[in-house]
């Protein structure tokens, strides 16, 4: 029997609207439809700054569920790295004043012009090792993000739960876990990988869902029930961790939920989250 | 310093002509450009069947170096799985008459409807525990192909080497693996899994590249030297576990290569395969 989890732990990643509204609209959207959570991307940030965006996500009673994001720190050159972990620092400050519960990194993929894979997961090493004493610092927990092998090359070499775990091993404390359901949900050791991570680790749960047919590698992510992945199973083992955290929604989807009025797609998120998560 | 291989390793899967060609032609292809092995799909195989096939392969001294494809086990119901299961066996009794050095098992994915992945694999062990006693009485080596994470929910469930291996160890003898770079370059146990899988399990090596942006899913592969995979060290890989197969292309490429005349396609394979391989 599938229990629908506590409404109140939706959360809305700024993505899944960001074709039509603005910061502002998300956050009266967001407290309209009684969706608590929020997690802005910088860009849509950028709009009210930081400061301004914190206050009024307060103001609405909203809990800053993760900044998206850092990260992409492989380059072909120290002056390219070096920009990274600049940018990166930035936005730990910008995750400090925002209260969010971490800063989400999407690591980077191979610099333009390499095929050494191995050698931009060392960078993505040294990378985090750099910015992760200033994150301490400001209290703000850096959660990597396992992204689909079908990224590997673009956009993150750390393409599963074991790579990330490992590196949270081998970095220490301040560095955790974003589990993406669509990332993830074809690696056999999953439930295995989330059960190391522990409560502890486990800064954040992404929803949404895989399409069959997928018609684009990047913008074609499904709301959750219209497609394969067993959600609710995913999150009992994040639960089953410790887990107590919110459920993002975060859909790139630019011929579907994209183009659909944002009320409507917020609507549809709260009732999916309680009978599809 | 990059050592080109053997050119007499080089083998062609018909899929990277399949648009322009017959499979008669791609027999004389290969003959009139010095390429020694071939591999072809079922449904090029039909067009002169098995016996007229694999005589005419051999009166132009091509080895087969896979046949292309078995698998596609799980089902919903029962009949399914048994229909997948008898023609199975029937793709094992073509490979026999061809020689072919392997029947590539794409496995199948999950059926439709369902959301059980973890059910789909054992589904896949399953089916091919059926159908192994057959292929080992017909001298037939059975080759999982881990296909990528994106083609989990559609194509295939087995997605890394580590799953192919423990495959392996389940149901023993006669069961090996055909390692595509594409569909492993991404996975940061490869070397290790190919090290575990060792020479004799071993039993194709499939070549083609990574392309960054790739537009589909599915038909957007890219020649050898032109996107981001390091194929010599995986080669070297490969031959460190006592590989000394034939390197097969194989390119699905829909807007690109399958558009162009395959006397030019053949002869770049050729020259990609010493300067990119």
């Amino acid at each position: 029997m599938h229990q629908s989890p506590d409404p109140e732990l939706l959360s809305l990643n700024t993505a899944t609207v960001r074709e039509k509204w603005s910061l502002r609209q998300m956050i009266e959207g967001c407290a309209r439809h009684g969706i608590r959570g929020i997690s802005p991307w910088r860009d849509k940030l950028a709009e009210l700054g930081a400061k301004e965006a914190a206050k009024m996500m307060r103001s609405h009673g909203l809990t800053v569920t993760g900044l998206c994001r850092g990260g992409m720190f492989p380059a072909t050159d120290r002056r390219g790295r070096q920009a990274a972990i600049e940018d990166n620092l930035r936005a730990i400050e910008d995750a400090a004043i925002l209260e969010a519960r971490c800063l989400v990194l999407v690591v980077g993929g191979i610099p333009p012009g390499s095929k050494d894979i191995a050698g931009a997961r060392e960078q993505v090493r040294d990378g985090i090792g750099a910015v992760l004493d200033h994150a301490r610092a400001c209290g703000v927990p850096l959660a990597i993000e396992a992204l689909h092998p079908m990224y590997a090359a673009d956009r993150a070499c750390v393409n599963t739960l074991a790579q990330a775990n490992d590196l949270c091993n081998e970095l220490g404390e301040g560095l955790g876990l974003a589990v993406d359901v669509y990332h993830v949900w074809w690696d056999p050791r999953l439930k295995a990988e989330i059960e190391r991570a522990g409560d502890k680790r486990l800064l954040a749960f992404h929803i949404c869902d895989w399409l069959v047919p997928t018609g684009d590698l990047l913008l074609d992510r499904g709301m959750m029930g219209d497609g394969v992945i067993d959600i609710p199973l995913i999150r009992s083992w994040v639960e089953a961790a410790g887990y107590r955290g919110f459920h993002e929604v975060e859909i790139f989807s630019a011929n579907n939920w994209w183009r659909r009025d944002p009320d409507e797609v917020l609507a549809i998120c709260r009732e999916r989250h309680q009978s599809c998560c």
